[in-house]
């Protein structure tokens, strides 16, 4: 995959404020924050998308998020808080190397933060079946 | 906390179009959902938000995350995704354990899938070196 402006982050090529560095994984602050404190969260393993990452790198990612976001919260008094990573340019993935957003939400801040819309549908009962089989067969 | 849905789903108290289940993971189909394929990746360990997760079961999500998109792509068709995991009512939460949405983006389908704005601010340098020292420091 080509290099991105992650990987040069990463390597301390070009500067970042970073939170956190451990052997697979690096946090640093947006420099687009929607929100105060709002931090990226990059596997150093340079996957494109998330189906694509190490299992190894995903763990690392995983185990080291509750830290983080911890350390998030007490650092800037937030009460809430949204992770989304996103996946391909379809779905607003702007840097083509895998990245966890921690966006805070502030209780005196209505506007700042990530502006979601939920318009859920339903789920048949049958096609969801169906669907749920063809999933689990493809975990396999 | 208080019991859940997702622990009486869990337990199998609740049916759910499961897709996957392991030793501190279960995985299954939104019935609410945005998008066809929309799935919810859980740990059975009954935390209210990312931050309250061990270590271990938060592992354990991040390294099968991989493998459950994997499997949502090729079930569906899907060519893009979200990942999204919210907490506290502030920030959307609904169901008071933790849970990562993967919500599929197709092609062919505008309007399905999760709907986002994106109103992004700038960083100040010498404010996010102030942050980001506070983070840090809180992550020891």
């Amino acid at each position: 995959m080509a290099d991105t402006i992650f990987s040069r982050i990463i390597r301390g090529e070009i500067p970042s404020h970073k939170v956190h560095e451990d052997a697979r994984v690096f946090a640093f602050l947006d420099i687009g924050p929607l929100s105060r404190g709002h931090t990226l969260v990059v596997p150093k393993e340079a996957a494109v998308t998330l189906d694509q990452l190490s299992e190894e790198s995903a763990a690392a990612v995983g185990r080291v998020l509750p830290r983080v976001c911890r350390a998030v919260l007490a650092a800037t008094g937030a009460t809430a808080y949204n992770l989304l990573q996103n996946n391909g340019a379809l779905a607003h993935q702007a840097v083509m190397h895998v990245h966890f957003h921690i966006i805070p939400r502030y209780e005196q801040e209505d506007a700042a933060g990530l502006s979601i819309r939920w318009k859920p549908g339903t789920l048949d009962s049958g096609l969801g079946r169906e669907l749920a089989e063809k999933i689990a067969a493809a975990m396999a």
